[in-house]
């Protein structure tokens, strides 16, 4: 039984923590939602979703794969040093990082894509450029174990690429 | 390649119409969105969708199965004789029909659930029992071709029976 985390927070793009959220469930895998603080998070539109863990209590090694929602939260994010440690943990390790949206902010300040073939929304594409990735315009964008898309309308091959990536 | 029809409207439920959508779409089928107009359809909390058909265009034997999303749409998809006759065509060919929450009403107006094993939306239980369904409180029901869930949570149990059933 695969176990994923997701590391999100209020403001984040409501389609885009519940649709990886949702397929990941009806494949089987096990979701963990990190956020600041555990209270729900309050998507940007209306949802609300529970969290399981805090930041704090993220102990790496206990997950398969990493996966970044969009929306507003990965700026704040971004500015946690600890969220930026993990991140290289799974991205030393080897193991699949999927990130939508503005999600790339957060792979930017961890300083892993370097080199790295991946997309994003287009308002951050120049810092995408900026942080040493070769930026491709397409719906997902798949290099090694980092799989990357634009926006929630790319989500049904967003998640296609990353279920098959886990197995 | 199978080709799917939704019939909702406004206030349809966000996730209930986009999760199956972007669900099919990673599974590679054509997906065709019927409305009362052919206008983009406001869903309940956010969500603009895109209509390819109005309900007078629909042919029913242009299509594989059919999904009926909740939300406060099927209130009044269920005053229109010809919704009510295509899910009866739906229903006689026995295509698979896939309905969650709401949809459900649009299932008791077509006067299809007599004996059939279902759920729905705690709220029309008592409905759908009068129409002659044998009710179940469960995350998903499949009754030979027919598919039913009970809210937007049910959604990844839902999709799961509703694609092992397109095959």
């Amino acid at each position: 039984m695969k176990k994923i985390l997701f590391i999100s927070g209020d403001n984040c793009d409501d389609s885009e923590i519940q649709y990886p959220l949702f397929r990941l469930f009806e494949e089987g895998y096990t979701v963990s939602i990190a956020a600041k603080e555990k209270k729900p998070i309050s998507a940007k539109h209306y949802l609300k979703v529970d969290v399981d863990l805090t930041i704090d209590e993220i102990c790496a090694s206990d997950y398969d794969a990493l996966l970044l929602p969009g929306g507003m939260a990965p700026e704040k994010l971004r500015q946690i040093p600890k969220v930026l440690e993990i991140v290289n943990v799974f991205f030393n390790e080897n193991k699949p990082i999927a990130s939508i949206c503005h999600g790339q902010q957060i792979l930017i300040s961890a300083k892993i894509l370097n080199g790295k073939k991946a997309t994003c929304y287009p308002g951050i594409r120049d810092d995408l450029i900026n942080a040493g990735a070769n930026y491709v315009n397409e719906q997902v964008v798949v290099d090694g174990n980092l799989v990357t898309s634009r926006r929630p309308e790319d989500l049904p091959y967003f998640m296609r690429e990353f279920v098959k990536l886990l197995g």
